[in-house]
């Protein structure tokens, strides 16, 4: 195998909480496979959620308006981003894949992971200034993205007529609207519903389908996002009528019809 | 008019950003209109933003493991939430409305925000212990809630076709995970796109625009969620076949047909 470096970055305050556990077995599964691993534990780390003024203060006048997008382009493209922020940004640059480890709250990653994408994907870094379009040719193009996820309602309930919503729609946010937009090509993510009983049993099924989903992190198909270049939008970036199959609507609408997701282990 | 108690929460770092003149002009149009406004505005609270054991200490032994739904639950239930939490909850409970003001940053919410959500809906006071099925018949139910947020992006890049997803898709973990979830009704969101260049004239139609949606707070159509309790959901929590309209799919299965979503401001 074709040694590779990977980001795993986690966010759960518990280090013996199943998600740590997962993280840790991500890593040393990694490791075992030869490739290079780098991990940001983020409650680990006490990594600061909020973007505030504190994060731009050496760019701008004292008690000058802070515009957030604008200061954070000044500061990234000025080389005078908060050392943390600095680290971080390095560590994703350096990667060829990044795996995110993170408990679903209400729906979405904890705040401190939130976080993470506030303060480390900044204007200039992640996106633009201005001239690649996002998406397919975002500025961290070649990457790959694997999202690991537990929740603890069951998987009926996040499967594609279940009431929560179809778990890779509900994580869209971040694997279209982080990931897709940067360039990076999200795989489909991996999730443990029911994660409040997890029997030994399985458990250990668990691992075994992580594991395989780590084995193929960077061979497994990514999910087929849409790209702005590819002629399937106009430009108010709308998806052009009828290239969708017919009943597909939602999110659905930004994926070409392709494989089937790769399902999550039975809750 | 019949006054209620609305609490506007806020969620920007510059106190003369478009979030903060947002929130101010819904505070002040409220109050003007009879109501009685209470503000949390997060980054003046410096609210805390990440879920840890600090939350649970008198709860829990020196050293024990951290689980945080039984954790909050137990703190919940035993009055023992730390002060920021449970004066946030009782300001929730006050609430006829509730009106959240945010920049959507990565498609979500701001991490402080986010984590307003994390430490304050906690297991005991949002949802549960156990008996009431969530959504709508959720311990919250008779409360209305607004989103209003702005994005750089243009309006096309967020409607039923855009690339981003609609904006009502991409807003679904809060309208649809977070406040139907606890039984309170969302409205459809009003949104401001093409936030970082507004004319004067324009931002004159936004005004205009939210005052109507603040207007309506109490009288507009809800979002049409389905109900748990309504018969459209099998015991697996999955919608049953056949009850939406053809060719409807992704998060739009959980919407019964209705009333168009009110159109935001022209970008």
């Amino acid at each position: 195998m074709n040694a590779k470096k990977v980001l795993v970055v986690s966010a759960h305050p518990e280090p013996l909480s199943l998600n740590a556990v997962l993280a840790d077995f991500a890593v040393g599964h990694l490791r075992a496979a030869g490739h290079e691993v780098r991990v940001s534990d983020l409650y680990a780390m006490k990594w600061k959620a909020t973007v505030d003024a504190d994060d731009y203060d050496e760019g701008s006048g004292a008690g000058s308006r802070l515009r957030v997008m604008a200061a954070s382009q000044e500061a990234t493209l000025g080389g005078r981003l908060t050392p943390d922020v600095a680290a971080e940004q390095e560590k994703v640059r350096w990667a060829d894949a990044v795996v995110l480890q993170f408990p679903l709250w209400w729906f979405s990653a904890p705040a401190i992971l939130k976080g993470w994408f506030d303060r480390v994907f900044t204007a200039g870094f992640a996106y633009g200034p201005a001239v690649p379009p996002p998406y397919s040719e975002g500025v961290l193009a070649g990457r790959r993205a694997l999202v690991s996820v537990t929740a603890g309602a069951r998987e009926t309930s996040f499967s594609d007529r279940g009431i929560h919503g179809e778990m890779a729609d509900v994580l869209y946010p971040i694997q279209h609207g982080l990931f897709w937009f940067t360039g990076m090509a999200p795989l489909p993510p991996f999730a443990v519903c029911g994660a409040n009983e997890l029997s030994e049993e399985r458990f250990a099924a668990v691992r075994e389908a992580y594991a395989a989903r780590l084995d193929g992190l960077f061979t497994d198909e990514a999910v087929p996002f849409r790209s702005l270049v590819g002629g399937d939008y106009d430009h108010d970036m709308r998806l052009l009528p009828g290239v969708e199959e017919p009943g597909v609507g939602g999110f659905g609408l930004h994926r070409r019809p392709g494989p089937a997701l790769v399902p999550v282990p039975g809750a």
